[in-house]
This record gives C-alpha cells, sequence and structure tokens, in this order.
C-alpha cells in the first residue's frame, strides 16, 4: 500500500505558472521579501515533512484510533511525536505574525500546506487544523491579559485549541445553544454545560488545551444574539487543573485519528473574548479562512485517494481494452480511464480555486488599496461557501470513484482506499453542512441584494475568456439569478429549494474558469493536462445544464410546493 | 436508535395493486394455488421474522463482526440462531421446488423476502443469499450422484453454499483464474488453488458448507472457455473434512457481519459440475437471478437508510423553516425534504422494477407460451444490469444522502445510519462491477444487433404511457441509440467511453415508466405517493437530459479520443 506523496511540482505549478502568486504576494508591503525561490522552498520542506512524518502514520490512526480512558485519551502510535516535530520546525506559526512568534508568511502557503497534510492524515490534521481561527479569534478580541498569556503558545502551536460550539440539540442552530457562564467578582466566569463534537478536546498532543467556547449569560436574550464567547485552559497558568473533563470519544464512520470529545464544564472557570453577546461574531470572522480549510481538505483527500487509483490502475492487468490484443492495465480500460481523468479534472480545477481564494485571503487582509481589499474580501464572501460544499462533496464522492478503480480490493482496508472515502465523509457535514453553504451562498449572499451583486462580480470572471464559452455560461447564469430573485418575490421559500442547485451550477462554472486558467498557461497538448480538461468539458460541465434547467422549471412553477404537504 | 422495520403495506401495495401480480401468478400452472392472501401471508410473516430476529443483529454484526481464529469464523452473535430458526422456519426454501424440499412459490415473493432481509441485516444475508444460485446451478447441471447427497440439503439450506470464483489475480476476468483441477481414476477431481473474496468461505452458521469452485482441468485453454465447475464440500458425506481451508478474512469498509474469506484448496477432492469447460457457462444461467438479488439489496439498504433518516428528520428541531414562526422540525426544511422525497422516488420506483423483474423470471420459466417466456427472459436480459448498478449506486450515494440529514450524528456509530453507508458500497463492486453492467447492456446486448432488439423492446414501455412525455423520452433514446451504433462502426471503442452515460439514462427511463405505473394507481394527491412523485420529475429525470446530452457530444465528435493518450 503506497502512501500520500505530496505532488510539489503540480502544485507549484498552479500556484505560480497559473496563478502568479509570487508578483502578486511581493507587491504588498507584508510580503516584500517574498520571493519564488522561498515559495518552493516552503513547498518542497513541507512536502518532504508532510511525506516522511505525517503520511506514515495514517493507517494507524485509522486501525488503532485515539483510546479514551477516564476522561485521558492516548493518540495513535506516532500521532505525539510527530506533532512535536511539527510545532518545533514552526509549521503551525507559518502564517502567524512574526510578533506573536510566528513566521509572517501569507495565507496561500498555509494553504498548500494544509492541502498536503490532510491528505496524508487526515485524522491528525484535525487537531492543528483548529489552531489559526483560535489564533485569530484571540489575536482580534481577546483582552491583553489573555493574550500575555495564551497568544504566543498558540501562534507557535506549543499549545493546542478548540472550538466548543455544538451541543447535543443544538447543531447547525447555534443559538440553541444552553451552556451557561455567570460572571464572578473577579472578573473571570464561570461555565456549565456539556458541548459535543470537539475535535481535540482532549489528546496528549500537547501540554495544554484552550478552549474557546460560546456560552450564554444570566441575562442573554434566547437565539445567537444571546452567545459569548469564553476562554477555558485545560491548565491554567499556574498549573492547576480546570473543570473540563471529557465525557468520552465518539465511535465514528471515519476520522479515527481524531477524538470527536463530549466536553462537560462543570463550573469551570473562564475569561470572555471580545464583547458580551458578540461571541458569533467573534468566531464567524474566521468563517472564510476555516472553510476554505476544509475545501482544502477536500482537494487534498480526492488527491490522496487519486494517487492510489492512479498507482493501482497502471498496475492492474484484466482483460483487453477495446483494440488491444492482450489483456491491459486497467488504466487503459475507458471505464476506468474516464474515473481517472474525471477526478483529475476535479482536483486540478479545485485547487486553481483554492489556492486563488487563499491568495484573496493574503490580499484582503495585506492589500494597500482599500479597493482591492474590498473586491478580495467580495471573491472570498461568494466563493468560499461553495468551494467547501463543492470539494467535500466530490472528496467523498469521487473518492469512492477512485475506491471503485480498485474493484473488490477498494472494499478492503488493506489497500487504504476506503480509509479516505470514510474519513472524507465528515467534511461535507462540519464547518457549516454543505446545505448551509448552500443556503449562505444564495439565501444570504446572492438574494441579499436582488442578485446584482453577484452578477456583477461575475462578469469578473470573463476577463480571460477568449473563447466565449464561459461568458455565455456567465449570461445564462446571471439571467436566471435575476429570475430566480423576482420569483422569490412571490414564493421566498423558492430559494431554499433549488440552493442546492444554485451553488453546484456556480461550483462547475467556476471550474470552468480555473480550466480556462489552466489551459492558457499549460503546455500544448501535454496529457497531464489535456485529458483532465477534456475530461471536464465532456463528463463535468455538463451538469452545470441540468442544474440550470432545474432551476429554470422551479421559477416556472412557483410558488412551490403549493399543492404538497409534508408527508 | 430504531431498527429496520420492513414496510409490508408499501411492498404489498408495489406488488398487488400495481403490479397485479397475484393474477399474473396464478395463470401460471406452476403457481395456479397462489392467491392475495397467501401472498400478503408470505408478506406479513417474513415482515414479521425479519424485524423480529433479523434486524436486532445487525449492529452487532458490525461492531463485533465475524472472527477468525486458527481457520475456524465465528460469526456474530445471535447470527448462528437466527440462521438455525431461518431455515427451520423454511425460508431458504421459498422458491426451491416442493420435489427438493422447497415450498415451489414465485421467484418475486423470494424477492420481497431477500429485499427485506438485505435492508435488515445485509452482513448476516449474504450467507443464505448465496443459497438459490447454488441450488440452480447443482440442480440443472449436476449429476444425479451429487444431486442426491446434496440438493436436497442446499435447498432446504440445512447446509449453507459459496461461489469460488476470484483469485487475487482474476477478478473482473475470470478467465485468468489459475485453480487447477487435476481428474483422478475415481472419476473424482482434486483441487488446488486460492480463492478470494469467498462469502461465507467459513462460518458456523451450518453443520456443512458446499462450495462450487471454477477451475481448470490439466490440458485445458487459457482464458474463460478453458474453466470448469466444481463442488468441493468443507464435510464430505462419509464425515471426514476436505482440504479446503480459510486461511483469513479480510479487515473491510463495512458488511463486518460477513466474513470475506480467503480459500485455498489443498488437492482438496471434488467433483465436475456439468461438461468441461463450460464452468462459465453453468454459472451464468443463474446471473439474471443473482444479478437481481443485488439490485434488490441496493433497494433494502437505501430503505433501511431512509426509514432512519425520516425518523430523526421528524423529530430534529433546528432553525425555522421558510414561513416558520418558530423552530422546526429539519423534516420542514426544504434542503432536508428534498433528500427524502428524492430518495422516496428512487426507493418506490426501483421496488416496481425490481419486483416486476422478479416476476419475469417467474414467467420465463413458467409461463406456458414460449412468445411470453421469450419476452420475459427479454426483460431480464435488458433491465437486470440497469437495476443491479442503478440501485446499488443509489444504494450508497442516496444511502450517503440520509446520513447527512443527521448532520454530525449521522457521522457517528450510534445512530446507525453510517453503517448502512459502508455495507452498501460493496454492492456496487459484487455479482459483476456496475462498469462491468454497463458495458453488458450497451456493448453486449444493445448493440449486438444494431440496436434494433432493444429499441423495439423499448416500444412496449410506452403502452400505458397516456401523457406522452415517458414516449418522447422512449423515441429520443431510440434515436441516439441508431446514433451510437453507426458512430461504433467507425470508432468501437465509443461505446465504451459512453456505457455508464446509456446505463444510467435507461435506468431514468425505466424509474419514468416505475412512476407512471404508480401514478396511475397510487390515491390521488396522496402526499405518500404524490411527494416522490413530484421530487422524481424534478430532481431524477433531469439526468435523462444531461446524459442523453453527453452521449450526443461523444457521437459528434468520434471517433473519440483520437488526439489524446493515456497519462
Amino acid at each position: 500500500m503506497n502512501t500520500y506523496q505530496p505532488p510539489v511540482a503540480d502544485m507549484a505549478f498552479i500556484l505560480e505558472t497559473v496563478l502568479q502568486a509570487t508578483p502578486q504576494l511581493q507587491a504588498l508591503p507584508a510580503f516584500g521579501e517574498v520571493d519564488a525561490d522561498l515559495v518552493q522552498q516552503v513547498l518542497e520542506e513541507s512536502g518532504k515533512f508532510v511525506g516522511e512524518v505525517i503520511a506514515p502514520l495514517n493507517r494507524a490512526g485509522d486501525a488503532i484510533g485515539a483510546q479514551w480512558k477516564d476522561g485521558q485519551v492516548t493518540m495513535a502510535p506516532g500521532f505525539r511525536d510527530a506533532y512535536r516535530a511539527f510545532w518545533q520546525a514552526g509549521w503551525p506559526a507559518l502564517s502567524a505574525a512574526t510578533e506573536d512568534g510566528g513566521q509572517g508568511l501569507p495565507a496561500v502557503l498555509e494553504a498548500t500546506l494544509y492541502e498536503m497534510l490532510s491528505a496524508a492524515n487526515h485524522g491528525w490534521t484535525m487537531a492543528p487544523g483548529l489552531l489559526h481561527g483560535a489564533y485569530e479569534c484571540l489575536k482580534h478580541h481577546g483582552s491583553k491579559a489573555l493574550k500575555d498569556q495564551y497568544l504566543g503558545k498558540i501562534a507557535t502551536g506549543e499549545w493546542l485549541a478548540t472550538m466548543c460550539l455544538t451541543e447535543p440539540h443544538a447543531g447547525s442552530d447555534l443559538g440553541l445553544a444552553r451552556t451557561k457562564a455567570t460572571p464572578q467578582a473577579d472578573g473571570s466566569y464561570t461555565l456549565s454545560g456539556t458541548k459535543i463534537f470537539i475535535s481535540g478536546g482532549e489528546h496528549d498532543l500537547s501540554d495544554n488545551i484552550v478552549h474557546l467556547v460560546l456560552a450564554r449569560l444570566p441575562d442573554a436574550p434566547p437565539g445567537p444574539k444571546g452567545l459569548s464567547l469564553f476562554l477555558v485552559p485545560k491548565f491554567y497558568p499556574d498549573g492547576t487543573r480546570s473543570d473540563v473533563h471529557c465525557e468520552r470519544i465518539e465511535e465514528k464512520m471515519g476520522l479515527h485519528g481524531s477524538p470527536t470529545c463530549v466536553m462537560r464544564f462543570d463550573e469551570a472557570k473562564g475569561w470572555i473574548i471580545g464583547e458580551p453577546g458578540r461571541g458569533l461574531n467573534a468566531m464567524f470572522v474566521m468563517m472564510n479562512a476555516a472553510r476554505l480549510h476544509v475545501a482544502l481538505q477536500g482537494v487534498g483527500l480526492l488527491d490522496a485517494a487519486w494517487q492510489k487509483a492512479d498507482a493501482y490502475a497502471q498496475e492492474r492487468r484484466q482483460m483487453r481494452a477495446p483494440g488491444a490484443k492482450d489483456t491491459s492495465v486497467i488504466a487503459e480500460h475507458p471505464a476506468i480511464r474516464r474515473i481517472l481523468d474525471t477526478q483529475r479534472a476535479w482536483i486540478d480545477g479545485a485547487r486553481v480555486l483554492a489556492y486563488r481564494t487563499a491568495l484573496e485571503l493574503d490580499m484582503a487582509k495585506h492589500h494597500a488599496d482599500p479597493a482591492r481589499r474590498e473586491a478580495a474580501l467580495r471573491w472570498c464572501s461568494f466563493v468560499t461557501p461553495v468551494i467547501k460544499a463543492a470539494f467535500t462533496h466530490q472528496a467523498f464522492y469521487g473518492g469512492s470513484e477512485c475506491l471503485q478503480v480498485f474493484g473488490g480490493h477498494g472494499y478492503v482496508s488493506e489497500w487504504g482506499i476506503e480509509q479516505h472515502v470514510r474519513d472524507a465523509r465528515v467534511a461535507m457535514i462540519y464547518e457549516g453542512t454543505n446545505e448551509i453553504q448552500a443556503i449562505d451562498l444564495l439565501v444570504r449572499k446572492v438574494l441579499a441584494d436582488g442578485g446584482d451583486g453577484f452578477c456583477e462580480w461575475l462578469d469578473s470572471l470573463c476577463g480571460d475568456d477568449t473563447g466565449g464559452a464561459l461568458t455565455g455560461h456567465v449570461r445564462a447564469l446571471q439571467g436566471l439569478t435575476a429570475r430566480l430573485a423576482r420569483a422569490a418575490q412571490a414564493d421566498p421559500a423558492l430559494p431554499y429549494w433549488v440552493a442546492d442547485d444554485y451553488l453546484r451550477a456556480v461550483a462547475v462554472l467556476l471550474l470552468q474558469w480555473a480550466w480556462l486558467q489552466i489551459g492558457a498557461r499549460a503546455p500544448q497538448d501535454a496529457p497531464r493536462w489535456a485529458n483532465p480538461a477534456q475530461a471536464f468539458a465532456r463528463w463535468v460541465l455538463p451538469v452545470l445544464g441540468m442544474r440550470m434547467a432545474i432551476m429554470e422549471a422551479a421559477c416556472s412553477r412557483a410558488p412551490s410546493r403549493a399543492s404538497t404537504t409534508v408527508a
């Protein structure tokens, strides 16, 4: 069973040749010293570390997994040592500010690192994957006292962090959360309640764990506006243990390397982060970065599955391919070739979009021109929900296609491919389910101004479209968006029915844009890029027409669902 | 966690009201005594047994599974007792001939039984699921001596059976099999070789296990025509143990309740079934029944997943649905409603097609009129690969949609939904991968006569189509089929590239036919049938247009792939 090899050359091609990242980064005051050599060096060094240290632990993470006993969680063999090496080498701090102990590098290099890590070992990566959000949250909203004690340790990854949001009855609807925070005379709070689905709530990777917790003050109104954010560490700075305990970890479909914890807060002492009642706001500032991170998991997991399937297909010999004289390797059979090229089309196109979004995060944060920062935020606002949902969906469904390449061997654990499929499934759910992403895109963003802002933004995709096919699709989507906006006035429920179609149509359109970018810069007719480009046009692009037809039909019959009832 | 409840009323509605099964069965000489009461009684009794005895063992089958030790396999707790109750109650022998100890009932009642069993406990059901094929194989091709010793025990299920086909290097391409059979002076053979992926190769459910084994005689030609079929029991009639041993069982993605065995034949004594070199023919006679059986697994597993998702969606309360004043149960949210209604549309339509195919098997075997028998075989020949591939695909992908309804809880084993998804995945692979089914349909069957026979057969679907929408789609597919046949002359590889599109287009067309049948007989406007009918039209039917467009484009550019190479 081969383990994942970080595809450094492919990643560099997308980042530098297709997206021209370095000159754009150099133009930002914060990254004047970034050059092509540095980018290449980070890619190579991270690829080496991930390939040699993290990837080999993936099987044990699944087969042995995290073990709970009496409130303690022991991670899978090798996980702790690997984490120690990771933070001591400075990887968690890649994009943290230098004044906090970080390396001050661009978000886009953190993106390539986390794509590799997720591909190599999704379970292990869950723990450091939460650091970035906790760091930004504390940096922007924490008091000076809290920052002095915690920010540097989180920035460098010496201490790991969690996000304690979900409760048994409060999943997508965090406004239902009941965990209570009671103010104390010394300015601190005591927190009581139960949080579930807490990734890395307890483990032995780091000496301390810092929990960021949504809770409700005694006088808080019901709903999301009554939630505040608190910091509760596992150990206080004086070394005493807090009253936060891991009651159990969940048995799951996959991701066994990451303990999914039920955390009990028993009047645990903590401190508020930011203003009372502004807890969700403090967390949602990080939402684009967090969702991009999950989109990158999707890209990485699909690439890991593809690598395995491709290697198998080049070796396994069964039957004659059409026109062959003897038995062929299965990579030559059209049914297998089609799977491999189609998934390759998703991975490469997705990589363009994910890296471009990471670059826009850098622009939004660091560009000198407010208009450019605004444009960058707009890109992130529209594209992030699309790539989170579309790439995690594809990681699971496309990963399953890669499994199919193995025939019966794909179902057997020994080959490792089925683990990727099981691990990938969770990313369609967490960080906002894919259904929530679709509603975020269409209802909260596109239709918020009747579609005007989004339609204007779509125009910006057509700049490089010399052939005109993309422009035609953009025009069609713009027309449909206007129609949806009108139909939604008569039937406010309509956008909720078609949100999934809308997101998927936009995803295919964005992939078409991405493949135009690749096509303009890839060597002519090289099979490495020509075959997936062709697969995209033949087997992915037609989804756009189908989704458009579904939405057109929905507009024609609005108000929707008037004549039927819930069964 | 609720367990599966056999939906006896729904099944009876499809079987009797929609398909009018009883009068058709009564018209067959073999089933003159079958009446509506008997059908209802079999449905209810089987539903009771499956719901009370088999379904409750499903979780243990997954969590504990089959255990291998020193060549012995211990099944999960409760499995052995349940199997004893099963065969003693006469269930395995439902459709076996009365002269062999069976009940002589129609195949369509075996179909409803196995749909329930697979839904309730896919792992447990694998063992008896192989009986029918072994019985038919031995009955039609075995010598009198073999039948005297083995047929009755297999017919009644007192002994279980296996099909030993696959070898490590011979999966889809059985012609590569190397297991050797050497003739002995007494007319027996000694078999040597290794077979893999043998479901139920070893277990403690029955006192004996009868293996049907593909092997090669010393003078046999290479390839599939060199294969003969042999019978090797675990224990000979005199009680001695044969030299067939289970080396290990596979760790798998799911289906842990069924041991997937590596079987080693060490000069094991056996007997030939049928003629030398005709081994594949002997097995392929059973192919339609075996593939229908897998299609029914797909229907059952999706229904089991749907039941869980529906129950959860009726209880779980999150956020306000559009237009609601307070938090709603998630079944009222369009994104969830759409998932549930769409999967319901698949299940109900699939049930019509699967039961109809089982009825056609009864017609093919028992009808007095040779023309009707021929027509029945034609139905089975065209429809079976479609429903095998389409329903197993949907069981996994639609099952994953049902998992999504649970949000994070769907990923947690406790709720049981993720097991259905893992278990279902294998059915896309075994009994001929879904890619093989697509090639079987388009290349081996439809295009074998230039598409004429299939196009003529398609006309027969339009009889009940008063509205004309189905007829329009049939005409379009007929036109496309003729075009494909012409294009394939210039480019023989073309059908292999589009076989998957073709199968899926036919699947949607058949589902449209099925929903016309339901619509003609379901109570007007009852949400139980109206909602999935609407979901089918809105969200499943559009796939047909997309698949047609993909194939039209492929015909326009044939010869395909001329300009690109394998990467």
